[in-house]
């Protein structure tokens, strides 16, 4: 199927302070973001794509630099989420370190990188930014938020803050909060950066190094925890690099060297600050706190229907965690629909091109664009 | 239930150098070891137990450091592995840091603590070290080795290694190798000891420091691997430590809170080439290997009973493994027993007395008793 082609990012400033969670604010942002498809004249088939831990705005097409878009294969022309139909914007967050404001950019007061003075942001905080980007194109009600993962938090938080400006959410992998078991992979990776010497308490950039020793061990954690034990044994197993044990601690096994090479890779790219708040924005990831852990609850007021997807062998997120979603939802009466598939791949899976999961994201987008249609 | 109460280390020297797998030596090695109980007039109520990555040969009672055995709850008088009956040996591996030599000890050329230099040691290699303190002590066959988690894999290697001289091998929580997740997981740990800038190459005694961060993160993964998401969910959930988030990256979760505390504490007296050492040996363990993968085979020649125990939400050594080894000993007409426990804690599980694990046990060891009585 053809992709969209090349893209290029826009961007945008705000210049009202941001208020955050924390009680901090964001004196003034820039969200990078790029679109695809054309805005139909009702304003009425947007589609807000929102991003997980390490991707950012570039969800489709190819851009500048030659790289395809973490989403390539779900959004384009003919594609599940068919942007001959709809207007799909891909977002990055404040916090980030693809372009939008974050601990890389000038602090408005000091000039230098913000660094650890970067303030601490939530899902909910990313949404309230979104929605400012969302209001300055003109559009009254998206047709849908569309994430994965962590993207799904930021869809689930949408229906929850602006119940009327949705009317679809798309939650694929998701889940209503981290479980210990998250928060403790999670807090590995940051204490790994933490404590490199390199991290210089978040103000390397003055140092002009990097945390790289943490990065790494922090994405080979992420890695692991992303595929699922029967993938890492089919695409690795004990599989020798070399065909012989050479006894000593270089590269013996196949996933070692995968991992080692990820782990680089990650650690040339992505910024050590960056990873810190969007792990910590996951970790904080609670919207039934504010209602005594009860779901239903929290999603009594929610306008949008509801799309959710799990997968079976994501035991990062697992099809349980959707399953607490779907009952709330339908507790409180509201459309649903769920799809649990039966896929090798783990957390991962959510972005790969199962026919079964994409043939379930076609439809339903199928569904919302009858509804442009009528 | 009683404890064996006070107990002394002995220890025993080898001045015959040991072959090791790699093709290295070991010139001379000791062993420390601990026994419990009276060895009988016909030598044949010897249990050796097995230890696992960070444990020791101080299996039962309490030592001069008021420290308790870590199979104390198992093993003593009227315990399930009743010291009234058997004569139980705890025995230290080579290469650990807890008394038998180790890379901390000094290197017979130099004078220098051996670290980086001390040869990689397998699983083989260890039940080869044993038994030459088997044969010193007098018993030619025992009643049963004993181990969990690697401590198995050493149960099941002397079942290969050295038919006639056991009648029961148990293996609890083990596997006939690991899975390419579990050797991710060791890699992932090897990696923030190797990258600590501690770490001098192994050397790091000699600069008068310790890989501390490096060994802290080892722990923290470690950790997590051997508890399951539901008991570290029932443990910890989402509990905040001091009720309220402060945004940052402070200690705000209790599964925070007891990762850093199990990181500081194992940093304080564990040794990083230990580390490196047990995890390799754990990576390389695979008897299959030889014979083309085919574990019916491998265990074609075996004499001993078996006993596998393993237990439900274990993802390290899951019962799938367990149940690996079964067959490979059904196909083969060899006597093995099996039980798999529904207890919700993981790998752990098998250092804890779930009455229900507990109970095979005593029955189990119960039989051999009653073999000791004709």
């Amino acid at each position: 199927m053809a992709s969209i082609g090349n893209v290029t990012p826009s961007s945008m400033h705000f210049d009202q302070p941001l208020a955050l969670t924390s009680g901090a604010q964001l004196a003034d942002y820039t969200l990078v973001y790029e679109t695809y498809g054309e805005l139909n004249a009702e304003c009425s088939n947007a589609v807000l794509v929102c991003h997980a831990l390490n991707a950012s705005h570039h969800v489709a097409g190819i851009d500048a630099q030659g790289q395809t878009g973490w989403w390539d294969n779900l959004v384009g022309p003919g594609k599940p989420l068919d942007t001959d139909r709809f207007f799909v914007i891909g977002i990055n967050n404040p916090g980030s370190c693809f372009g939008s404001t974050g601990p890389t950019h000038p602090h408005p007061i000091t000039g230098r990188p913000y660094g650890a003075d970067f303030p601490v942001v939530t899902v909910e905080d990313w949404v309230d930014a979104q929605i400012r980007l969302i209001d300055r194109l003109g559009i009254g009600q998206l047709a849908a938020v569309l994430g994965g993962s962590l993207g799904g938090m930021q869809a689930l938080a949408w229906s929850l803050r602006y119940p009327d400006r949705l009317r679809h959410c798309i939650g694929v992998a998701t889940a209503p909060n981290l479980s210990a078991e998250n928060i403790a992979f999670n807090e590995i990776a940051r204490r790994a950066i933490i404590t490199d010497p390199e991290f210089h308490a978040g103000h390397y950039y003055a140092h002009g190094v990097v945390p790289r020793r943490g990065l790494r061990i922090a994405r080979m954690i992420g890695h692991v925890t992303y595929l699922s034990d029967d993938v890492m044994g089919s695409k690795f197993g004990r599989k020798l690099r070399d065909g012989a044990i050479s006894f000593d601690y270089d590269v013996e096994f196949e996933i070692e060297s995968y991992l080692r090479y990820q782990g680089d890779k990650f650690s040339d790219y992505f910024d050590a600050n960056t990873y810190l708040l969007i792990t910590r924005a996951l970790d904080y990831f609670d919207p039934a706190a504010a209602h005594g852990g009860n779901l239903a609850k929290t999603f009594a007021d929610v306008r949008a229907k509801f799309l959710l997807v799990s997968f079976t062998t994501d035991w990062r997120f697992p099809p349980a965690r959707s399953r607490e979603l779907v009952k709330a939802l339908v507790d409180g009466k509201h459309r649903v629909s769920y799809a649990e598939i039966d896929a090798p791949h783990g957390h991962d899976a959510f972005l790969l091109d199962d026919p079964r999961y994409f043939a379930v994201m076609r439809t339903y987008f199928e569904r919302i664009a009858s509804e442009l249609a009528t």
